[in-house]
């Protein structure tokens, strides 16, 4: 195994019959590791050498002998039919009609059906069990005495027949395969077939150093249509309703005295969104999950360590209770956990996890096409391009915490006629290797500067909201923690629950980012003792930033709870014949460097008149300052991460946290810096495809740095 | 009095010093009847010329001896201050701190305080009256035992010391003169007093042939700050709010059987929008408030009657309780209306009047600003240029409508500088009098096709909202009208209520329009009968259209009530994680001509899949048809009146009106014409500033109207 200091830390995915291209790349590349990646088999030749071998284990799926015997351990849902409009006393209703066939399987046990539902959703309420009934042959559930011109939906549960990774890459790459089926561990025989599944396991692959867990046993919820113009009926990557079934209801019941219903699922339709605020049910649920998925796992750990080898676990597709910041997660005992990125947030997310090794998948992924169905080694395709861009993204998160090792995913076959490529990921992972080292003898420098962002999951869901970024795009808070995941500042992820539990002075600036309602902006968890103890906190000295909806909820006087402290609040259509204050704009270059901006998105007024106006669209305030007691209330439209604005935020929180005296801040706002006083490194990035040059300010003197190439790092020893 | 078939049906605003001109004015448009104006007096010259004569009178104000001796019996209105967050247990608030000195003075008697509230906004419960105090001298109500972090608000009564009209016009024009006081005819003393005040008044105004009222008793609610940057902060066309006394409130507890608050004003601070929907007790106060209007204004209009003049009412200002559709409207025995007019729309409110004459009062005044402030017959401005644009706006509702008279309001020696706009004048007018001519046997041919629009306040807000175009073009609604004004269609207005007691087969077509909870897409209106008579009315064929946000409501699962209906639902954040159909534009130029355009207001989806989209903007489905039964549901994300949009919407309502074999319809979309059967007399006009030519299908034959001069009209017997 190669172990000088420019080697190491790198994860290669190993190709059999591509021996010789394997081991030239984990030469090229500085590989400590060989994996294997699903589809794919590492050879014997590649098993036997020095590396480090890992591979890549989805318990709940590759057991189709055992799925075929035991059809009534699938994994399930509940699925609600589309509304119908009854036209007179009878409605029929086939059960699966809206969903993809390949998917779903009606599960019409006597103990399924009991948890069934019909709604009246014109008035809300459920329909008596006595006035519906269901036709096992036909799959039809019927109305009768239906209310004619309301409209009625089913809920029921169905089997998930085919599991939805498998099902993804199935139909995207046309495969012609049999259709993997999800197991569900909730039922102890499953759990005795996979305990004794993986000792064979670990007994058959003496070569296996890691055990690659992808990732636990449910899938995040992905729900398939019927019709090819509506495929992607619901997702979401951090709903837990693809852990249901009649048993795990009952085992819930027993557990917390009480029962869910469908509807507690179903939601009125809406399901379970990550994006709105959990209801105590939904937590609860969670709780239960979380503490069945943990013990479980547990015990398939356990099995791993017993053959002395490490487990890490891969925190996507079936990682629903895996949450690295869940109170039960270090309960895994999970050596490593990989995480497979494209922004700077996602290496937040990785390296702040409470487990020995952390590492980084990068994209893109050596596959012909990537998530979104563009080329990527194909036709058309620009892998070099593409990593570029993303390794700028977390490259600047690396500056701030520790991550262990990174690697690749896919066929590595695939590479060889992109000799670009190879050069360029040789280049990031010397880099990656540098910039690790900078971490070992002590962490960068940080402002005296403690932000913590506030929403309805608080430490849950640190950093990441659902999913990446481009399927979080529409989200002002991603933009933000994408912005923070690279500044000198400290972060925290709190709750509504934690302004009561912990003492928010040690925080200059708390940050609120959403959508009305939403449980970025926190919807009803704006509870009264919520606006009092952050009007205190405020008034005392704390800096308030609301971001779009900030404290948004209806019914009271104003829309935002915050409004007197922000100084704004939102316009709503039974204000429309209310004046407004006229206001001039207020230049504020110390915070707004040239080519900022902030976007129009919520339309907002001035309360009193005095909040100070930095930027408007037209006639509406996009950007303003409160001076509320000692303390200020700002207030944002929206905000979108990028070069210039990532600073803008920067000099916000500089400005109203009082680090008047910040140090090791780049003069140009392209380029971003971190010192590291253990050992007197400087490590300076250009964020830019264009040359950049920067002053930074250090403790003894003034530093240029002229002529930096694009996307270029530089180390010096101060 | 001329009288020869090209004179008559136009009011002159006469101008004393300016005799020759009146009278030579007079002359060459036409008029029969001669007025003065706010501010000004008809010499005896002008009175004792052959001409009709208008006299205004405003009875609440211009009486200050009587207002000063009578201080108790100023009108008044309930007024909130700004909240206030406590930062300890004591609170003080300086009432009028907020308030613009000049035209308020806090009512403190004993009978006025006992309606005042404190509220606590941030729990929205209202303070004990224990716990608060007001010292009269400071003019300080003082809160006790205050929550610290709790936001607060006193609500009080104050006196209206400067009546609104009078105040505007004086701080516009820079007036030094004595401010008029609104005298309150609640009292019986002021009610003597006004009868006398008129019974004089007719005596000694032997020449006065028609008294003209402006208008009755209360103005619409126009409440201004202390800061100029913030002066007016709010002002309603149909509130009610300036109505209010302790008197008022008493004597509507014992007519009603309930007492009301100040909240029931104030409303959190939102005060009464006439564009929300109004409360049951708002209602049954507007309700009370029209009978004492109506009673009392009757007695006036008697007084008037006694000295054999008319009485005619102008429509704005002190307009409260004066509504030309309320059921009590009749009972005022008024013997005109007279409507100032922007606006298609505003022609249609006046010519659907029950009463003997209506008169529109064109715009621009004979002013030297308009209503925005923009010059007119000032350097800068060009009242010809305005006129034309109003006339084009009111002459094609002209076709549909009979108006018996125009005329002119201001000062007449303006136009001596404008010779261009005297001509024009002349034109209109003898144009006028061409159209009044062609409804006296008979109406023009409407196409068999009955519209309804369905909002919370039906027939009582005919055709307008609140306030002219200008002051309500953020709503979608005030631009259908205004298209419809000018439609060959038979329109109604109706509420939810008479959903329920009118025979709705009557309509071809329900239009709902508006923003989610506004009083024009009605908000909790919009309960389970509502949505079930309307899905039934459309399934055996009507056509609902639905614009911006119909029928939208919380807390179901579609924000539009009636989805299944359209086809379409509106975006929410909590259906984020969803899938959306795809959809192709299915052309359709049977109803979208060449430059009409349906903005993209409001972002829906498509609920089945089923409904055809003809027009998107990026992947938002901007007009759909949904097939539903035997009827279509038509969702628009917003509309923009315009002479092609207006076509839109015509080819829309005849398409799906079955009136396929439509006659007298232009086919350029440009021009417009109306048929009168009775004469065989067809008007062609021309409603843009380029010459058209356009052909119409009349019942024997096509005839084609070739280079029609821009804005002409044309008017030829078949």
């Amino acid at each position: 195994m190669q172990n000088s200091n420019n080697k190491g830390g790198f994860t290669l995915p190993g190709e059999s019959g591509f021996e010789d291209l394997t081991l030239e790349l984990a030469q090229k590349w500085g590989a400590d590791v060989i994996r294997d990646s699903d589809g794919t088999v590492l050879s014997d030749e590649i098993l036997n050498s020095d590396y480090g071998i890992y591979s890549t284990i989805c318990i709940i799926r590759d057991h189709n002998d055992w799925a075929n015997k035991n059809s009534d351990k699938l994994q399930q849902t509940f699925l609600m039919t589309n509304p119908k409009v009854a036209v007179d006393s009878i409605l029929t209703f086939h059960l699966l009609d809206d969903f993809f066939e390949d998917q779903f399987k009606v599960n019409d046990t006597t103990d399924s059906i009991k948890y069934w539902q019909v709604f009246d959703r014109t008035t809300g309420r459920e329909v008596n069990r006595n006035l519906w009934t269901y036709e096992e042959e036909a799959g039809n559930v019927t109305i009768m005495n239906a209310i004619p011109w309301h409209k009625y939906t089913v809920s029921f549960l169905a089997y998930r027949i085919w599991e939805e990774i498998s099902m993804y890459n199935h139909t995207t790459n046309n495969w012609d395969k049999e259709h993997l089926m999800p197991i569900d561990p909730v039922y102890p025989e499953t759990q005795e077939y996979m305990c004794n599944w993986l000792d064979n396991w670990c007994q058959s692959h003496p070569a296996t150093t890691v055990v690659r867990f992808t990732s636990m046993f449910y899938n995040f919820v992905w729900i398939w249509g019927e019709s090819e113009r509506n495929r992607n009926l619901f997702s979401d990557w951090g709903s837990y309703d693809f852990t249901v079934s009649p048993l795990m209801l009952d085992n819930f019941a027993s557990a917390k005295g009480y029962k869910l219903t469908a509807e507690d699922f179903i939601n009125k339709g809406d399901l379970h969104v990550t994006h709105m605020p959990p209801t105590k049910k939904q937590l609860d649920y969670m709780d239960f999950i979380n503490d069945f998925v943990v013990s479980f796992g547990k015990k398939l750990i356990n099995i791993v360590h017993n053959y002395d080898k490490k487990a890490y676990v891969f925190y996507d597709d079936s990682w629903i209770g895996v949450e690295p910041y869940s109170k039960r997660f270090e309960n895994f005992g999970f050596d490593g956990l990989i995480k497979c990125v494209f922004s700077g947030y996602e290496a937040r997310l990785c390296a702040g996890a409470k487990v020995e090794t952390h590492e980084l998948r990068l994209h893109p992924y050596l596959f012909p096409v990537g998530l979104g169905g563009a080329p990527t080694f194909a036709p058309g395709g620009n892998p070099t391009r593409d990593a570029k861009e993303y390794w700028n993204h977390v490259r600047r998160a690396l500056l701030r915490a520790k991550i262990d090792r990174i690697g690749l995913g896919g066929y590595l076959h695939l590479v060889q006629d992109y000799p670009d490529f190879v050069d360029y990921i040789a280049k990031i992972s010397d880099e990656f290797r540098l910039i690790r080292e900078l971490h070992v003898n002590g962490g960068p420098l940080t402002l005296n500067l403690n932000v913590a962002i506030l929403h309805s999951w608080g430490s849950l869901r640190s950093w990441t909201l659902s999913g990446h970024f481009h399927e979080t795009y529409m989200h002002d808070l991603i933009h933000i923690n994408e912005a923070l995941s690279g500044l000198p500042v400290n972060v925290s992820f709190i709750s509504f629950e934690d302004l009561h539990n912990i003492d928010l002075n040690k925080f200059n600036i708390i940050i609120n980012a959403g959508a009305k309602n939403s449980a970025w902006s926190g919807g009803d968890n704006w509870t009264t003792s919520v606006e009092e103890t952050l009007t205190r906190w405020v008034y005392e000295g704390g800096v308030f930033i609301g971001v779009n909806e900030p404290s948004a909820i209806d019914n009271y006087d104003n829309t935002f709870r915050m409004a007197q402290v922000l100084g704004v609040d939102e316009d709503k259509i039974s204000q429309i014949c209310h004046g407004k204050w006229q206001f001039a704009i207020t230049p504020d270059t110390d915070i707004i460097p040239d080519g900022a901006y902030v976007p129009l998105r919520s339309k907002v007024h001035l309360t009193d008149g005095n909040a100070k106006v930095l930027a408007a669209t037209d006639e509406h305030p996009t950007f303003t300052v409160n001076k509320f007691g000692k303390g200020y209330g700002i207030y944002m439209s929206s905000f979108e991460t990028n070069a210039i604005n990532n600073r803008m935020l920067l000099n916000l929180l500089i400005k109203y946290s009082g680090n008047t005296d910040s140090k090791y801040i780049t003069s140009n706002p392209y380029t971003e810096c971190a010192y590291f006083p253990a050992d007197k490194k400087l490590i300076v990035i250009n964020n830019s495809d264009q040359e950049q040059s920067t002053c930074i300010k250090t403790d003894s003197n003034e530093m240029s740095f002229d002529h930096i190439a694009p996307f270029d790092t530089i180390i010096t020893t101060l």
